[in-house]
This record gives structure tokens, C-alpha cells and sequence, in this order.
């Protein structure tokens, strides 16, 4: 899969779409996009140059970041097929927040190629999702990552 | 404390100076900046305008961001010291690369307040150090992170 075609991120609510990670209204922020690839959810990024760690490997931060917007965009995908929906349905998708985020470092993740995100949303909670992903640089795992995503509450703060 | 006077990231050797998160030498990175206070380490950080993750909150990457820089910046601090250095000396600290990152995100993180990240790094192995962290906005403690740092190996990749 190169290209996300139909991203959730495209249809969250206009207040919703301001996130550094993955908001299409921020912008200097990454606009992660996520789509489904059969049963699995895929973010793909393009790290930008000053997005090392040292020269050659990607920054960890950044790394973390894919994985928590690929996280909480895979719940809201999940959810949303849940409910009867798809992205290309242009019906606005339920928004989650990160409870928590777990990254590996399995080894340095090497620059100039396109991260690959792959996850797979599974239910734990009406609420609550949990999404595991690996992240892939060339076809080689370089990172594993867990989010655990909550719907966003009514009032948030 | 409102200031880090002598982080160990301005004594990073130069080719280890580059990280989008800390390095000094990375015109486009975050500058996050980490020193001792007392037994503790402290990374000062104000988030730019873009770093939301909804209007009024701060977004959890770069959080995770700070943590990460964090982590790593006070395993160099806790090893150099234990080698006899402080920043101040001048001279090149060891530099650690990160093996996990965990965060815990407790309540949201309002913005327009210095970010506070404090830690105690723990030796757990003669090459890793866990360090918790957690990171306050005007006093509240909103996030908490773990950092396993492990000791860059000479052939980093």
C-alpha cells in the first residue's frame, strides 16, 4: 500500500483537526493520514530532514508521534466501522485521545525511506481502544509501539 | 528552578549535537535542554503555537517528545557525574540512545505554561538507566514517562 486514500483525519470535525500530529488545519504540524488496508490500519510519513536523531537515523520523538496519531486515528477508524462507517462516507468520525503510549526501539530507524505504520485496532472497553503497531522503514520493523486510546469526553480539560 | 544554567546537551560532542528534539546544532529542533537540580533532572520547555493537540492542549507527541530528551539527558547527566563530571566542566558527557519510552498521559496539558519535566535517574545495568519523569504545567502534574536509556553503542546502527 503506497498511498492512504480515504484517511479519517480527512473527515474529523473541523474543531477536531488542529493536532500537530495529525490535524489538517495545523499548518506546520505532520498531517498524518490514516486509512484501513484490509483489517489493519496503515499511517505512511515522510520524516522531514531535521527529523534525525543523529545524522542517517530518525528522532525517536518522531517516532512516538506517528505511533500516538496512528494510534488514536486507528480507533477512530475502528470505531467508526463499528457504527456502520467508512472515511469515504464523509460522516464525522468519533475523536479518541491517548491514555497511554508504549514505544520499543528495536533498532535505528534508518532515514530516507517512507514510514510504514501498521496496526491493528482491537476493543477493550466500550470506551477504549487498544492499538499495536509496528513501524516499518524499507520492509524492516524498526519500532513497536502500543496506544491505548479513549474516546474523547464531551468537555475536554 | 526557572532556568537550566548547565544542560548537558550544550557539551554533547558535536556529531552527537544534531537531535531534533535537544541538539543544539539542529536549527529546526526543540532545543529541549536538560540539568541536575539537586538529585533531580530538569528540562524546561515552551511549546510553540502549533504544538496542540486541540485548541488550548498540548499535543501528546511532543510531550512524548520531551520525555524521550528528557530520559536521555539525564542518563548522560547520572553516568557523567558518576564519572566525576558536571556539565559545567566541559567535558564530552557519554550519550545514550533510547531502548523503550513509556508515557502515561494523566490529564490534559493546557497550554501557555513553561513545561516542567523532573527525574530521578536509576542505574538498573552497568549500559541502561530507567528514568521516571513527570511533567508539570503550572504546578499540576499532567503526564508521566519512563525512559530506558541505554548507553550508544560506538557503531550507532
Amino acid at each position: 500500500m503506497d498511498e492512504i486514500k480515504h484517511a479519517i483525519q480527512d473527515v474529523y470535525g473541523d474543531d477536531y483537526a488542529w493536532c500537530y500530529g495529525c490535524g489538517r488545519l495545523n499548518d506546520s504540524g505532520l498531517h498524518l493520514r490514516t486509512g484501513w488496508d484490509g483489517n489493519q490500519t496503515v499511517t505512511l510519513y515522510n520524516p522531514r530532514k531535521a527529523h534525525m536523531a543523529i545524522p542517517g537515523f530518525i528522532y525517536g520523538g518522531l517516532l512516538a508521534s506517528l505511533i500516538d496519531c496512528h494510534g488514536t486515528g486507528s480507533a477512530s477508524l475502528a470505531l467508526h466501522r463499528k457504527n456502520g462507517h467508512e472515511p469515504e462516507d464523509g460522516v464525522e468520525p468519533p475523536r479518541f485521545v491517548t491514555a497511554s503510549l508504549h514505544v520499543d526501539f528495536m533498532k535505528p530507524t534508518p532515514d530516507g525511506a517512507t514510514l510504514k505504520a501498521i496496526g491493528e485496532p482491537e476493543e477493550i472497553h466500550p470506551k477504549k481502544w487498544r492499538i499495536q503497531t509496528e513501524v516499518f522503514a524499507d520492509d524492516v520493523c524498526c519500532v513497536k509501539g502500543e496506544v491505548i486510546a479513549a474516546l474523547m469526553p464531551d468537555s475536554f480539560g
